[in-house]
């Protein structure tokens, strides 16, 4: 398609374009008008595949108005997943025609693959669109009690000592954070607009990590034990902040009680939940680290007990308050050369979660997958609700504002890209959409919109670091990797998916890897706090907060270059226009017409340096900076029935 | 990204790039030279997924000659399907690195839909790619026995008379073709090179395409019945020519006896072969055709008799002789709403050919599936060898070359674009060969290289009414339609996927749909045969006969433009050029040493107008025909490793 973004057709699964129903759904499309054309000049088919074999829909004319044309057709849903896309003819003697599908718009034939999808399971519960999610690793937050009994593994640390980022000593540096500390400081979550709490494991294990469990049945004394925890939950609440814990399904600790009576009695329950290849020694563990053996999920016993009915750890944790639950490994969960039984696993979880709702009548829960590459065939249907959504942000994020070393832009900060052989990339904001667009394409609007969107996490350097702010693990106060760090937020902030702050991030951290990145919280040193860069995360999180087009609406690309992004965040209610600048260059400019505005008001200004209005076009300003506008609701390109969802 | 074509790393399933062994596959790269840098400057991995984890193989430098570097690397094959890419490292201080994987390279992060794919399952039989097929409509063919019994629901027509192409006289339009008429016809297939006869049904049914059976006991006496299909077996046996079957699996006639005793006892086992809504009138049917009663397979005694085991169906066809069935409607077999038993279908029917084959001591038969849509999730891992590839290559191929009507290029036959709502489109070759890459990218090369390649079947228009031969049904004489269906035709011999000719193209037959393509054959008037048409199919399949690397070599794209299309085929043997030209353009040029010419010799002309050499540069010819080269074995570009497979 030759034709610019904001003159190409566009549908999505927010409200604007799509209402599904019980057994069919209503679909929209908006046909801009484009070099004269009208877009009412046009012919829309929906095709679907009904039993495999494509059907067809006509689509409708609903209403034409000064930006474009949008096209009704209603189409039954039959299966567990109906596969659509658009035929656009686009007329003329030639007879063409383009392919709208997830992925954009096509001259010529594609696959299935990026159909939009309706999916006939329940969804992810529909308040995960409106979080913000603040992570925190325990042992780092702060610490709530004084004096702790040291745990048999641990190495203490003072709270101001510098993190043990690689090495035997890392995972046992330990400084002692604890949940009743994490309880002490959801006034700061609050400040920040974050509504859910999301910690990394806190079941009793032997690192300061805790992704080596001894047990699932008692919160780790060294955080306080269960007690804390449901102090942290019920105080969390208290505030309107939802608790989302993190369990690891593919393995458990060497040190695990399951794991020690399998080894010592291979005739016993537990010896089926590992993989021996020879008892007791030998067996399947994680990336082959034998401290944390992997579990085997053909034992229907080890389901039981772990995830799948009421008695599991899954449900005790809901009914202990959880509001969901983050699944580590989950890529790799129930998957061991030709075993593959991933999905049944997510498809137990989610049952035995909504289970647990229903029985309570509490909200259902949320399930996240940690599955960091491309997580497509474990969210289709009834598979994980979302994932850690690396591929579809992360990465092509930092691939556009990496910032390289303190030493500049451009110099290389030698950080691997996240596993891959290869340091981090510098990508355009072309390069970054069309990254975007094909993960969450394959992906579908229901997961990604259910998915977490991180600048980084515990196991990551930090962003700050990625875009210029040094390796040295501590505040950039200097601001070297600021400003790309807040073009970074701005994204996560504005584009579909559940932000994820992790803890410190709105300081200004830097840090090369995961582990040091986990850098204690330094409450009691508020003056080497960045201010400017605190001051943004308020600024952003209170808009996303306040704008439920920024949390519920479509995504449509106007225009993406390699120095410069810009996007409608569409819905019923209120429709922004986001311009994220990475480089100065010329302005950009989107026609009167293409964003309703033609007689109907002008842009407001949310955020950065306001548009200039020149011969029919909005000129957007070519300032390094994230810019946000809200644009007039009356005129063009406001869906015919907007409705609230 | 932007380097040209002949420019870009390249990789794929043929014996230049791949040796799979038990356990791990040999891959090799070539990453030719290209603006000044040399292709071992650059740094080659491996990524593939290991229980849905990426793990890395550096590759290794195994040669570098004047063309390009191969790159070598060695992976363990783990589950069911390996799926694996390229990164490649361009160096620089950027850090930059393009993925490679099946649709080819990239600048920015990809899913991993388009990932090459090892698999462990056996796969198709190896016979198959080197194969032509010719398709016979039997009622069409040649009449062999004079006088037969009309059947009851037949309306005997002339051979010379005009075909009835639409309404309800059209399926029941007898001309009374035979078996022994396709067998008495032998020689004419020998001639034309053709390896494999598939025959459209032959079981005894009520129409003259015979997709609605009435039993799979026996064969229709209107065909001669089971001893004229011996007879034809054994004839096409002695020449050389293997025989392949239809089978419906998605339903049966309305007549069937299956059908006649499942109507009349609700408490047969027959009742259970079928989706009864309201015993016994109401029913699922083949797109709610009611005399095409639908097949329930969820139904073990229906699977027993049609294709599990040693009793069924499809192990007696085999053991009568044929050598593979095509599977009707494969595409919705086995699914209705939320039934999906499609793939448990197609293992299946695999198990039971594989078991007759072990058995007999026989070539293993090749299973062939209908899907004219994606057809990928259908043959990933043990599903259908192949499909029948209107996606990947009739449809690309039709919008190329899509001649308009018999007043000229350009004006508008109105044909429907093999149904779609709209026309066949006008498209260039550079649309064609992205949906070509992007459709086998999905499927994968295995599957790509056991699917038929067809220009046109008895259920679509004849290709030469769609490249402008006119819309009459009878031959295209005066050769309007000539010149586009000839490029068609050497696509369909030079491309990947094995040829499959239906009976009459060679004579420069046209039709408007598939009841109109099913002319009789006119073998008694050749006077009317189009001479240049049939010498052209004489000559290009001779060329896929004569030339190994048309059946089994790579495939690698140098150039493609709307006019013109330009790859190599790669083999250990030998490596050829093709340069199919639609509109007269500009020669294209490419380098001698990204031919590996440059001090090797001469490219030799096996078919069109040599190209010229200037300026270390091939010029290929801007003559619209297509051009067939030989390059010379030695200098670049040759795999390191040849061997023939």
């Amino acid at each position: 398609m030759r034709a610019p973004l904001w003159a190409q057709p566009h549908h999505d699964g927010s409200a604007h374009y799509l209402e599904q129903r019980d057994g069919s759904a209503v679909l929209r499309v908006l046909v801009p008008h484009t070099q004269g054309r009208s877009g009412a000049e046009a012919r829309v088919a929906v095709r679907r595949l009904r039993d495999a074999e494509p059907a067809w829909t006509q689509a409708e004319v609903e209403r034409t108005d000064v930006g474009g044309t949008w096209w009704r057709a209603q189409i039954p849903t039959e299966g567990d997943v109906t596969r659509y896309r658009f035929l656009i003819g686009t007329g003329g003697a030639a007879g063409g025609y383009t392919w709208l599908n997830a992925a954009g718009v096509h001259d010529h034939d594609v696959t299935d693959a990026h159909d939009f999808r309706l999916i006939a399971h329940p969804g992810p519960p529909d308040w995960v669109a409106d979080q913000l999610v603040y992570q925190v690793f325990p042992d780092r937050f702060a610490r709530g009690v004084a004096g702790r009994d040291v745990p048999s593994w641990a190495e203490p640390a003072g709270w101001d000592d510098p993190v043990i980022w690689e090495g035997p000593h890392s995972p046992v540096q330990w400084y002692g954070g604890d949940l009743d500390g994490v309880a002490a400081h959801l006034d700061h979550l609050e400040r920040l607009g974050a509504t859910v709490l999301y910690l990394t494991p806190v079941f009793e294990a032997r690192s300061v990590h805790r992704y080596d469990a001894v047990t699932f049945d008692r919160v780790d004394p060294a955080l306080g034990g269960d007690a804390a925890w449901r102090r942290l939950i019920d105080a969390a609440h208290d505030r309107g902040i939802r608790v989302v814990g993190d369990l690891t399904l593919n393995h458990t600790g060497v040190g695990h009680e399951w794991f020690r009576r399998a080894q010592a009695d291979a005739a016993s329950p537990e010896a089926a939940f590992y993989y021996f290849d020879e008892h007791p020694h030998e067996y399947q563990a994680w990336w082959g680290i034998k401290s944390l053996p992997k579990l085997d999920h053909r034992s229907a016993e080890l389901a039981r007990r772990l995830y799948d009915g009421d008695a599991s750890v899954v449900a005790r944790g809901l009914r202990d308050g959880l509001d969901g639950w983050r699944i580590d490994v989950a890529n790799m969960t129930g998957r061991l050369g030709t075993i593959d039984l991933t999905h049944q696993v997510a498809t137990a979880v989610r049952r035995t979660m909504a289970d647990v709702a229903a029985e309570s009548g509490a909200d259902p829960g949320w399930l996240l997958a940690e599955h960091g590459h491309d997580a497509t065939d474990d969210l289709v249907g009834d598979g994980w609700h979302g994932t850690m959504d690396y591929n579809g942000f992360t990465r092509p994020v930092w691939a556009w504002l990496n910032g390289g070393s303190e030493a500049g832009p451009g110099v290389r900060h030698g950080l691997p890209f996240l596993g891959a052989p290869v340091d981090v990339p510098v990508l355009g904001g072309d390069d970054l959409a069309a990254t975007i667009r094909q993960v969450h394409a394959a992906m579908g609007w229901r997961a990604w919109t259910a998915s977490t969107a991180h600048l980084d996490t515990h196991d990551t350097p930090r962003f700050r670091t990625v875009t210029g702010g040094g390796t040295h693990g501590w505040v950039d106060r200097d601001g070297l990797g600021r400003e790309r760090h807040l073009l970074g937020l701005a994204l996560q902030m504005t584009l579909p998916g559940v932000p994820a702050v992790f803890a410190g991030d709105e300081l200004g951290l830097t840090g090369v890897n995961g582990e040091h990145s986990r850098t204690p919280f330094p409450w009691d040193r508020r003056a080497a706090w960045d201010a400017e860069t605190l001051e943004a995360y308020l600024s952003w999180t209170a808009l996303r907060r306040d704008h439920v087009a920024l949390r519920r609406g479509g995504l449509r690309w106007l225009d993406v270059r390699p120095g410069s992004l810009t996007y409608l965040r569409e819905h019923p209610e209120e429709r922004l226009l986001v311009h994220v600048v990475r480089d100065p260059d010329e302005a950009v400019a989107i026609p009167l017409a293409a964003l309703g505005l033609a007689g109907a008001g002008e842009p407001r200004t949310l955020a950065g340096t306001p548009p200039r209005t020149e011969a029919g076009r909005v000129l957007l300003p070519p300032i390094p900076a994230a810019h946000l506008y809200t644009l007039p609701r009356a005129g063009a390109a406001q869906a015919p029935a907007a409705r609230a969802v």
